[in-house]
């Protein structure tokens, strides 16, 4: 039986008899008593293990270590004990997998970084029993969101022959022995050769393929890995990370804004639904207030506002930036922060110079700006990223061109605005950077089961 | 409005007056009316619009070119026509996007190998309607499944800096100029100076990091990409793929197998009942008796049989083998076909000759055979492989040394051997295997969106 049941079940099952399997977290021994701390995955909890000296094997019981998988045949009873509901009277407890005594994981704070160190057993510890299981949920949640509104899960391919959005942070994906490259005539790398006869990288977005699918199922999405090849050693930059990127058709930028507002508080609340126990153990040990702060962003109404007026209000503001403010320029996370604190709550700010954002989004009248949204939210910055798409084939090939883009390479991309063209918009969210929202680990590499970074890809 | 909330609703919505916008799959035109074949993508039905030349721009609609995209205001009203249940009386019709008459999806059937050339469009054509719909479907059907009864959704690494599952059909991952690599001071290539200072490459398999969270969370699957460089131009292999890979902690290989059972057939009876549409099409035009062998598959029992057993029966066969069963070794297509014809449905071989096995599998008392079941099933072959892990570190150990693999490299995985170890399982399935039974459609370069095989990464 999974712990989960027993926890779900409590009142039906006591003194009832049940078995369970799973592992020792702590272990006090008396005389003529001992108490495991028992807990197998299945829930946040642990439950404590009651067994004494009538058992066979009372002795050898004793000597369990922490770690120790074991099998529990008991019955459920009312704890006596302060803090819990309920416990287990052991009537058999045997061991199925002993675990020495060096055991890193002993019962005590360890530092992020150690866990870090031994990235396969960390799960194991509750900090990333609560991290990995909202993981889990919020991954759920997103794509329960898009199903029940009839998006098409779209996936995006990894391996892309096209580094038009930016060759110099992609990885390359080749079969070449690398000792041995094959050369053309002119002396040139004969990529004819490589498994896929060119050039090929890992993708860093899947948006321009789903934009394909957008005009084929009018609402679509991508849940998948994207990579980044940058040499940022931060505490938000990963190399490889999980994004969601919707793209939806016959809808503006208001339009994709509803959508990530809604989104966005729906997965909120599932996670707030699913996952209290969790939440509770990250409020107290990791952020306090962690909950309030969720429970704040499903209940607020979004401030939407362009970049011009943020500038407005900053450069009003009496504060001394680090960054000044200026028209025209992007801004810091300084920035981000105060206008959250602004507004006392999530803020899109529309609106954005052309020469900051991608060729892609839609230029809007005025000829400065494009019509595209980033998301701040408190405590967490910018979180998604949206725009409308340009949807005219000779505005896009104009911008193109003054952009010295390759325009053979994205030809498909450009004839989805010749054949049938229509309004479109989307947006993406990192998941990684959601989940530091979600559960207030600050670092990326907390938030990943195993994160790579640059010189690191263990495990 | 999405065409989709019209079907579900139309008793509701007869006399209304709707607006939806989409895209013109057929136009015809008469003297005084028109007949445009419309669809949005949300549903896999398209429906008709009728005009007529009361509107003002009645002219100008009859030239609208199919593929265009439109936005219709109309009444849904009943249809006269034979063969649908309703109809919509446009009272507006505008242009959105037009289309060139030499678009190349007119309406007759084109070969899959054209359509695999305009790769980007082909998801309009109804084929693909269908199929990636259901890809989307079944995607979901298999989370649903699983995050339901408890299991961890767990995002296995994709780069990876082990090698252990066969180096020569890994793609590489690497950050070096290609016409420069940093040599060592023996003339080595230098890894220490790529990206994560070691050689890393694209994973075939995040199974033996899903046990490092199976061993926390008792119950994990996997949903993710994984790669292989293998030089196969065949119908069922593909360089990128995706693959779901649960695990499960104190569960031994008949567990296992119960799973898979109750998993396929959750995910065929929720694509049945969710994709009725496509199925009825693709039972037409792709595969005929599709959906019987589907609803068969469902209420079938599945038989479990050693493969000692099955070169039995196939050595009592009375048929001329391509080749010749043997005992202690692999079976072939052709005998996977007769054993599921022979028990008229899915059949688990359990118990494989352990040479032809992986060193991970559990050693059976023979010590000729593994604990390792592959599911064969009518008209599909083999669509998942699981075995019971091996939890003895001695045990693992002494395989690891038989088959000259590197211990170090793996020390963390032998090591879930020495903490608590615990008799644990888990299969892998390939989602695409799953679609190309699910839809009939033969070839993998049609079941996902972008295909990447040898000498093609396109899109």
């Amino acid at each position: 039986m999974d712990l989960k049941e027993v926890y779900s079940n409590v009142e039906k099952l006591y003194d009832t008899e049940i078995v369970l399997e799973g592992w020792i977290r702590n272990h006090r021994k008396q005389k003529e008593f001992g108490f495991i701390d028992f807990y197998d995955g299945t829930c946040f909890k642990s439950v404590q293990i009651v067994y004494d000296n009538n058992l066979s094997n009372f002795d050898e019981i004793t000597k369990y270590h922490i770690g120790s998988s074991i099998k529990v045949k008991g019955k459920v009873i009312k704890s006596p004990a302060k803090g819990q509901e309920f416990e287990i009277k052991a009537e058999e407890v045997t061991l199925l997998g002993d675990c020495p005594e060096d055991y890193p994981l002993q019962p005590k704070r360890h530092s992020r970084e150690f866990l870090r160190e031994i990235g396969y057993l960390r799960p194991r510890v509750s900090l990333f029993q609560a991290v990995f299981r909202i993981r889990s949920l919020a991954a759920h949640a997103i794509h329960t969101y898009f199903q029940d509104r009839g998006y098409v899960y779209f996936h995006a391919p990894l391996i892309t022959g096209s580094d038009c959005e930016g060759a110099g942070e992609m990885f390359r994906v080749t079969s070449f022995d690398l000792n041995n490259i094959p050369k053309d005539e002119n002396g040139n790398i004969d990529f004819k050769k490589d498994f896929f006869g060119k050039e090929a990288s890992l993708t860093v977005s899947g948006q321009l393929q789903a934009e394909t699918f957008a005009t084929a199922f009018k609402k679509v999405y991508t849940f998948g890995p994207t990579f980044r090849a940058e040499n940022s050693n931060t505490k938000v930059h990963a190399s490889e990370f999980w994004m969601i990127e919707p793209e939806v058709a016959f809808c503006d930028l208001n339009g994709i804004m509803d959508i990530e507002e809604d989104m966005l508080k729906f997965i909120v609340s599932y996670v707030l639904d699913k996952a209290k126990d969790e939440l509770e153990f990250l409020d107290k040990f990791v952020e306090n207030g962690l909950i309030e702060k969720l429970t704040k962003l499903v209940d607020s109404k979004f401030t939407r506002i362009t970049h011009k007026e943020v500038i407005s209000i900053l450069k009003k503001a009496d504060v001394k930036w680090e960054f000044e403010p200026e028209y025209g320029e992007d801004i810091a996370k300084e920035h981000e922060k105060y206008i959250t604190e602004y507004f006392d709550g999530p803020v899109f700010i529309t609106d954005w110079p052309k020469d900051i954002k991608a060729f892609y989004m839609k230029a809007n009248e005025d000829g400065e700006t494009v019509a595209a949204a980033d998301l701040e939210v408190p405590g967490a910055g910018e979180i998604m990223g949206g725009s409308q798409r340009e949807e005219s084939y000779e505005k896009l090939l104009k911008r193109m061109d003054e952009l010295n883009m390759d325009k053979k390479e994205l030809d498909w991309y450009l004839n989805l605005r010749k054949f049938g063209t229509c309004v479109h918009s989307g947006f993406g969210m990192g998941f990684e950077r959601l989940l530091i929202y979600l559960t207030g680990v600050e670092n990326i590499r907390d938030v990943i089961p195993y994160p790579r970074t640059p010189n690191n890809c263990e495990f």
